[in-house]
């Protein structure tokens, strides 16, 4: 049951860098090639997982502490690992998923100074050595990638943070770039949309 | 901030061995003896933790794996312990809770057949060595009890298993009497009512 040529890719990035609207261009470029290819995103990815990421993304009387928000990440995780990304990977099926493992060392280790060992035993108690072949980073400066959510939408418990923040998630993920540019792709996401879709066509490409 | 007299209880039992009722009760006697009794329950607790058990009784599309159990689990019983449960003790407030840990060794571990290391491990990073003073067993045999449910209402995820599951789960809860009996009092619980309460009783006036 080898996924044969299928590949797992991830995309990462603070709020703001526009991951939606890119990955479904991602998704478009690929399709246009032949591939069958399956959108998905975490928190959720399954009809648990996503009831799982209301929990996440709400706010309750009390804080959500970020021991429970990790618990919780790797609960709908491992679901939607088990149910929804194997399966589809085993049939050929190329997929294509919104934030996954590298989030939750950025957002909880590097954002909210959990113990990246704690995370590390989740990992390998749920995923083993499964991982994504490809990790797109969209990387924009913290001031421009905020200023877009600011202006577009209703913010969640997550895109109300400080920009110091989301700034030690970005660093986290360009470090992950640089030391380990064969898994990671930097996007500079601060261009305009047309610019960042070709930078992506030329990804999907080399991929 | 020791939380000096006050009890850290909890209730244990199959489904149908008359938890709430006899919890309820407790509780009252507790009361009448000028105590400060706070009730909870797992899974839930807290306003994420009831949004959790939600997810852990539903049912969905795609079974509720093990592992996505387990961790639920300690997301929620995280936030329990250290936004209601310390507190309270803190305060010099008895907490009855209607299950926790034993719970879990007692469903996921022996019903479920979850690794007991990897419930250690959690237990461990989320608990440290906090465990509650006393902890009651309602038993009855599983017939008895099952019976009792299937009579009186709709049957969530769990209650909807098959009486070998809970056979095991009553089994390892008189284990742990047997093996802890300081910690552990087991209640005949499919007596009369009147006799339960009784035997509730005298365990109070123990405690």
């Amino acid at each position: 049951m080898s996924h044969s040529n299928a590949k797992f890719i991830t995309v990462e990035g603070i709020e703001g860098v526009g991951k939606s609207t890119n990955i479904q261009w991602m998704a478009e470029q690929l399709e246009q090639k032949g591939l069958s290819v399956v959108l998905t995103r975490e928190p959720g990815g399954t009809p648990l997982g996503e009831r799982v990421r209301d929990i996440l993304l709400a706010e309750f009387t009390e804080k959500t502490l970020p021991q429970t928000e990790l618990l919780l990440l790797y609960a709908a995780r491992f679901a939607h690992v088990e149910q929804v990304i194997k399966p589809a990977l085993a049939q050929g099926k190329w997929v294509i998923c919104d934030r996954f493992v590298d989030a939750t060392y950025a957002y909880q280790g590097a954002g909210r100074g959990m113990d990246f060992k704690v995370i590390d035993s989740l990992n390998e108690w749920t995923l083993g050595s499964f991982r994504p072949d490809h990790t797109v980073i969209l990387d924009a400066p913290v001031e421009i990638a905020l200023a877009r959510i600011q202006r577009n939408r209703v913010l969640d418990r997550f895109e109300k943070e400080k920009a110091s923040f989301f700034e030690k998630i970005r660093q986290f993920y360009l470090q992950c770039a640089a030391q380990n540019p064969e898994r990671y792709i930097v996007i500079d996401a601060s261009k305009e949309l047309g610019q960042v879709k070709q930078q992506i066509a030329e990804v999907i490409c080399k991929i």
